[in-house]
């Protein structure tokens, strides 16, 4: 499971430059960055209220749903604007003090 | 760079039980759901502004750290709600036809 | 320009119970509460995102459209869980000492 | 009730330029526009999340009160860009043809 947002990143850069109605992505990155960051938002409102609905006896899988979409959203405005997801995971990883670093050397990070 | 999610969660399981003044995360999980949703979404609101500050010429470091504090009390709410990291990188795979085994395979990870 | 809200508040009521095709606040409410709330959710994000944008030299107009609909989804909530905007309006009234009574005893209302 | 918005706004005008320390709305003018918008972020969530509350049997004060606290954020953003509640009432009124002054006058208020 390790690698998919770093796969993923790859996915949202190759479609930079591309027609606007060859996907999703690349309409969203036409459109600019208000579009995107309004998609962010909503789904983090989405994201809470499946929260809400699972605390309440609803489904798992619509909160993870809505939890991909959020972070999916947050990983194109990272694109769009020259970021890679592993600078935020290297955030956390600083903030937390996680065992990253002989992974970190052994890549010759 | 490929495990902090997984190793965060792991920080985030630790920490279900202990007492409410040990941590940030323990007081978290102890103030209950509506307050986690609280923090997502104010972290989004914070994420929002700071790609806007950052279009705007301010720091990338902002923006940055302003989507770890997303990404992560978005961990913190899918660990109080027995849910996994993996469970939203495996929607993601499926969602994009992300070739995970291969391509790790390729690259020996 | 004082009674707006509360006209609109009794043009919200009249809707309750019609086709959900006849209108679009009558659709809103037969989609339900999480419907009505992730519109609140969105229409706050782009109220943001426009006051950023006049903030940065953009038209005021847009800010106040986008206001306007956030309190306008915000009254559709309110009358879908059977409260009405005098409620809030008298909370403020409330919390920052307004001289109401006064005039509201010269009204006669 | 009818003039609770207008006399807010004066409150919230006649507090610009005090000193920060003299009030919370004089200390939100000094931190600057992306503070009250973290604010109306804020509010805006605390209200969704009411909302679920009181659907789910919970009090409607709370929601009275978050509603308040949404607008009346909303409200120090408009006066911190120069724009009157008025404004956005008048578009309130545009887009759904409330007949002001006739419904006024006949309701003799």
């Amino acid at each position: 499971m390790s690698d998919i947002l770093n796969q993923l990143h790859q996915v949202l850069e190759a479609r930079k430059g591309a027609d606007p109605d060859s996907s999703y992505v690349a309409s969203l990155y036409h459109k600019g960055l208000n579009k995107i960051l309004e998609k962010v938002g909503e789904e983090a409102v989405e994201t809470l209220l499946a929260a809400r609905d699972l605390e309440a006896g609803g489904e798992a899988q619509a909160l993870i749903s809505e939890t991909a979409d959020l972070w999916f959203h947050s990983m194109v405005m990272l694109a769009h604007l020259g970021l890679h997801p592993d600078q935020v995971l290297a955030e956390l990883e600083r903030r937390f003090g996680l065992s990253g670093h002989e992974e970190k050397a052994s890549r010759g990070d």
